[in-house]
């Protein structure tokens, strides 16, 4: 393989430590990942205090290596810059760098990821390692591309409010508003009496007595997501001067949302997120999931979302998987052992959903640190794990990478994620709650999806998906309009309920969207826990809203509760309104919009998925036991099938 | 109706924040305002930065021609004091004034309520702004009266652990005790070993290692409540100086213990309170309350609680609901939707228990802020919401005030709340929920209640009962010997536990009320959740006493557990005592002294309640079926009846 | 009885506070106890304000007097030095010896406990008032022994996390590795980059973005445990000068791990602690515990099962309950009252497990500060509570001190303990809870157990159970691997995991005991809540592990999940390793375990036990019914029998 790309069909690699090991297991690995069929290996992302262990200090030998132990074996590398681990001498040189969490705690140097992106000193500091990494491997025979930091926002990262935070705060609201008067009224200064007469007044929306202010919080997510940008930006600099012909790539974590992936990704070449299926059972994604039942697979929905998220985010790109789990992980509540097959089924659904390789997390179980408990495709004792034996038996390496082709999108945007759990109003409710949903309805009845920017061109799709989309503006809204002329258009609850400024429409939800959809909002209810109402016999739980239909058609109406009588779902010609979060009745007008857009629909089993790539057809089976496709076969449980 | 004073008549009003809506629609809401049949309207009490947004730099005319409108719709205005908000600059120029949290964090500006009310520099500014306000409108035609600051003690704001309250702690407790001997000696200094011997050592109860000492616990929570009633006492000295003639009133909220409101009524000539029926349910304030089937109207009880006790605060002056719930509110956990029917039935109780008028919260939905998703009488489009509807239609203005006349009375007292809470024994009882049982008991037997402070004249009443009252020292018990001469008295568990310094009683409880009551107590007993004992089959829960009936009568005992055999209900004479918590003996037990005393009991379904105002008969149906009744007439869901 | 050393039979005493009550009380609060039949009472701890309440201003009468009062009744003392209460004018002068907990807050005084072992300042005002105290009664012919401070670690106070730890922790760790290359590699450094080059890079381990390096936290538990243990030394060395024929000792805790008490116990004479039963039933120690069922007794292991730990600290000591419950207790979340007879077989239990005698806690109920509602042997009102006539028709003062023997041995570690809750990796698992599953389940067996330091002489012992000791390295390989010989030997699961360095074997568990257990670990499965395995038609919960047997034999295979058909118990000789986390299994194979190794067992109903001290047996029943006895006796609830 060319050692400057990765592979032109499907491709498996590992996520590796050498300065973890000794030596002289070196070769030894590097031969036994070759032997299980890798061809490529991330390194280094976390090797700062390695590599400089004093300023300026360089200690190079080490890396150059590794590396060419590696290369000794062909394997293409992935080199990340270590900037997520500061290295202990730079916090005690510079403790301004590190953040301030919302109860106004310095956090302290110890793991990972202890620096606030505003920093001016840790920004030189990153650039200044980039740079000194490129110049040296930039042009390495082996090195393929390049992963900046690692897991934007893990660890609760995203948001510092200390010192470093809140100057940049204040110039990026200087430069977004110009002066006070549009940010008092933005944010609606008049309400509590908070208006601004002087930037210095203005701090991060951290320890207020009540809630603070969500335009204030909307302005505060949105900066700080540029500020991550901007991080990246300077990394992204360094290495495309000294390494002009690689990929940048960084690895994203799945349903994330407290930063803005599509700004970040534009930046980037490569689009690569770490999956976890075990660990995404507990966060409350799915309505009653039952998370026993899928403690030992994940529940498929949650991970291939985020699959189709990431593949949407730079749609003609190359996609990897960077870290694939392999075994169990660490950092769970319950770390179950994934079921045997589970490996395999993972890494056959990242390529059915479009991924360009998988690399496992991580080669060999670690002896030391944090994640000593966490699973290796070696164990400790450096025999294969349960996960690598999956993997050396898969026969996919090699696998074609024609295009994932979707008729229908679902519409995302992490402004109106930002704002709608600024004020979720219902304790439980939430956008990815509400988002994944209509993606797992989707899913269950058999098709395909794309996930795209609200603002993203949408044409080519015959049915577009808005499930949580809470910030709608008139140019949204033309733009919206527009793409649903011919084509069939849903909307989920609360859509257009906001402006970008984060405040309600004056005119009421839908805002500019009344002439698309059709319909005027009348009432929100909130449910509790056990509470739950019926629309058509269906169970509605957590949000019902409903509708005047002031030039729309009623398709259903609640049946009882405050709402009763008025219309939960109203469609105008062909774009829909659902306003009942409620499985069934969502999976019921889905089935009826698609079929009347002449996509056919094929209702499959709770855990059974099939999913489309060029000509392949990837029939999957999460449940533990067996199930029959429509077709009448049978499948193992924890299997796939390719036609 | 005349412009200096309330109606004669109960009266409708609504709390309404012009600075936050264009200029252009002051006119069309006035008019909308006087159409719906209001008579006053509440504001101003955000606007701070509107009204001096710069220090020294006034800005009336806003406010100047806001009362203007109103006026010219001949709606009269109670106008806040809008301390609640501190404005930015001044934050900005004062940090010392913000409050610091039990955790020693300094909050910050961007809500509300962000002030020590001990900070010497923020008292002035207080007596500033109220001076500047009333110099401007104290005489003004259409003000009719005053509201200082907003909901003491919201958002946590009663106690602040900062600087500017361990000053005005040392002061207050040298004020008190003259000298630190007294103070150790009440505190009990010899426990743990914290005697005290300089007044520099003490500090607030808050970052001790073990739970703080609960007499050092109590004295910092009379001086957190002393302190509110300073802090209000410098804005109605500005107030009596420039508006003598306008009443003084302040917004209470239902079920809040933290400061006395006996003590801070004092000050003011009208008691208002903030009623939300729908955000009481969450509270604990009930056992085994079933939250799903009263989140759409409240329980009525807790409602009427807060009526009674609002009520007796100042017994012979009119009595408002400042904020009236009119649809979803924003800031429960769930914030289901009423019932159709609720907000009028809401007012009805209102009025049934003694409140002149009712002022709904809020005029429209707010477009920005923190209370976007909370509802108003209009939408966020300006429709009629369903409360406003509910409004429109309700006939009760212009009903007579005539007195709420009760023979029962309830006695209550915020030091014994404050003790008790802080030494509660067992997780789950609280004051509230001892003190609420007792009330919702007498409402389900479909007596009328008063409560009133425990030193207050209780002559008059056929019934005393004191469901929690813990601290009794001689006077207090001689007071109490004395008003129950000939009437009944009920006692529930831990009577005259305490002496007023917290400690116990060295004989032991009750204390200086032996002679009334006639026992002394042997054990207390604390039930896990699922725990239950009997008394004469009916079950006990959470709490259990067993009394040693030195020179009274049994009247029941325990049958079983460590208390088995032992008394947990005595009478001496006409004086009854309850040590068990047991929602249907204590029924048992106040029906048999009611029907003893003369007063006739009719028991009620749940849901079902019944007042009197005057010679007026009101009955109310709280639950979302049909109910019968006792003389056989059938009431709807959520209704009401007036005979 | 001589003055100088404990009875030679059975003693009962109380933990007293003169300087609480009036001081015309203390003769004859002093002649009430001689005549329940006291013979020992403790007092002082707490009295440091009291004796100096200024600097260098001593006030000895009152204590001369109380002491004198005791003696009179031939009462003898144990007087506690007071450093657990720093006095408030020495936090005023030195807030530098406040602690500051994991979250960066300094704690504040006003309770107890509120100093930093490390505080060089704090350490010498604890030897100056252990110098006067000790100069002063050192030879007092009443005082027969000192207690040492008061419950080490209480109130969260084993580990303080600022300036004055920091420091201590630097040289502590400089003295441990004596450059920083070894630290490194005992930490793994290289793991997420966080290699040291300055020892002052290194602080404590909180405040972390992600979760702290085990190894580093492992190290700071090792230095806070042996900075209690210097800080016990210079109070040891004081009363050693001035008082060196009478014993010290120290009130443990039950079921504390945070600091070695091995290590704590060496340098004084008498173990003894502080046993509160019905205070342990929420910890989580035992699975599927009735909380309920056992509220008023506590469960009889969670109690014998710290008996017998403390007995093995100094096994050939004399051992005390310094503190025993006897009635309600204050501080857990619900205080129940405990069942009639509880605080007898309390005593007795105590006995039957070696104690040499029972000070009960406390003489009179607190009429002041945080233990008012905590009961006593006297009530408020001075009348003897339940607990008091308890101990007065109680037959057991004067009951001979034979040995207990035992020929069952459970390994305990608190360096196990440490590195095992940094990384349980189930939720739910602990040390505590696999060490007590273990123990309970052999005293369900009728089996006498001893607990005993994993490095202990094992010496005659026929069964060695090793529950959870994660940490072994060769030397402690060795020496288990020759105490092994000839013996039984029953390894859970975990055993053998980690190095002395808490990282894992690089060989794989149980690394240096391979040889002895004969399997290689396969893999580990965390279940959650409600998950289970089956081994055999068993249960399995919380947690499983499988093994390659080597060279052993398999006992017992998974039935399901992902380790069907892989070990889950092995045995090579008569060594037995189990894996699963199962109650049932682990009787099944600890009974064929003592079978074969010719130990009866005496399967014994829930809540019935047996112990042996010399020839005498005691059967115990803490049910609230009737049990009958293995030999047909009847027992009634909460009672015991002596054989």
């Amino acid at each position: 393989m060319a050692r400057k790309e990765l592979p032109t069909t499907f491709s498996l690699g590992v996520c590796y430590y050498p300065e973890q090991w000794p030596r002289d297991r070196w070769e030894i690995y590097a031969t036994r990942m070759r032997e299980l069929g890798l061809s490529f290996v991330r390194i280094g992302e976390f090797a700062w205090s390695r590599i400089e262990p004093a300023p300026e200090q360089w200690n190079w030998q080490w890396l150059d290596e590794a590396i060419g132990t590696l290369e000794a074996q062909e394997l293409a590398v992935i080199l990340g810059t270590p900037t997520a681990a500061p290295p202990p001498w730079l916090t005690v040189q510079h403790p301004e760098i590190l953040p301030v969490d919302p109860d106004g705690r310095t956090r302290a140097a110890g793991s990972r990821k202890h620096y606030d992106h505003c920093s001016p000193v840790y920004r030189e500091h990153a650039r200044r390692i980039a740079q000194s990494m490129t110049e040296r491997y930039g042009q390495h025979d082996a090195v393929i591309g390049w992963q900046i930091d690692n897991k934007w926002g893990e660890s609760d990262s995203t948001r510092s409010y200390g010192p470093a935070s809140r100057e940049a705060f204040r110039s990026w609201l200087a430069n977004r508003y110009g002066s006070l008067s549009p940010l008092n009224e933005a944010w609606g200064g008049a309400f509590w009496g908070q208006e601004y007469t002087d930037w210095s007044e203005i701090v991060p929306p951290n320890l207020t007595m009540n809630e603070p202010n969500p335009s204030h919080v909307l302005d505060f997510y949105r900066f700080c997501s540029d500020a991550i940008a901007e991080f990246q930006a300077i990394q992204v600099e360094e290495i495309r001067q000294h390494s002009p012909d690689r990929f940048i790539t960084h690895n994203y974590m799945g349903h994330f949302g407290e930063f803005d992936l599509y700004r970040n990704a534009e930046a980037i070449d490569l689009v690569s997120w770490d999956s976890y299926p075990t660990g995404q059972i507990d966060k409350d994604l799915l309505p009653q999931l039952d998370v026993d039942y899928w403690a030992r697979t994940g529940h498929p929905d949650l991970t291939s979302l985020n699959h189709d998220l990431m593949r949407g985010l730079k749609p003609n790109t190359p996609m990897l998987v960077m870290e694939q789990q392999a075994g169990q992980i660490n950092w769970s509540d319950y770390n179950c052992l994934p079921a045997d097959g589970a490996v395999g089924l993972w890494t056959v659904q990242a390529w059915a959903h479009g991924c360009a390789g998988v690399s496992y997390f991580r080669w060999r179980a670690s002896l030391t640190g944090q994640e000593i408990m966490h699973s290796g495709l070696l164990r400790h004792d450096e025999s294969w794990d349960r996960g690598g034996v999956e993997v050396a038996n898969l026969e996919l390496g090699g696998a074609e990478l024609e295009p994932v082709q979707a008729s229908v999108v679902l519409l995302h945007d992490y402004e109106s994620l930002w704002i709608s759990d600024a004020q979720p109003h219902a304790h439980g409710w939430s956008y990815w709650k509400q988002f994944t949903l209509f993606y797992s309805v989707l899913r269950r009845l058999g098709i395909d999806v794309d996930i795209r920017h609200a603002d993203a061109d949408l044409s080519g799709y015959r049915v577009i998906v808005a499930p949580a989309l809470q910030i709608v503006d008139a140019d949204r809204a033309e733009r919206l309009t527009g793409a649903a002329l011919g084509v069939s258009f849903v909307a989920g609850p609360r859509t257009g309920f906001r402006q970008p400024t984060g405040q309600a429409q004056p005119d009421g939800q839908p805002g500019p969207l009344r002439a698309l959809l059709g319909y005027s909002l009348l009432n929100v209810d909130a449910l509790r826990p056990e509470m739950t109402i019926q629309v058509d016999d269906e169970e509605v739980m957590i949000w019902a809203e409903s509708y005047d239909p002031i030039d729309s058609d009623v398709m259903f109406t609640y049946d009882d509760g405050p709402l009763a009588g008025q219309a939960a779902v109203v469609r105008k010609d062909r774009a829909f309104s659902i306003g009942a979060f409620s499985p069934i009745l969502i999976g019921r007008v889905l089935a009826h919009v698609l079929t009347e857009a002449g996509i056919p629909v094929e209702p499959l089993d709770e855990g059974l998925r099939v999913s489309r790539r060029g000509d392949r057809t990837i029939w999957m089976n999460f449940n533990p036991d067996d199930r029959r496709l429509p077709d009448g076969r049978q499948m193992g449980p924890v299997s796939f099938l390719i036609d």
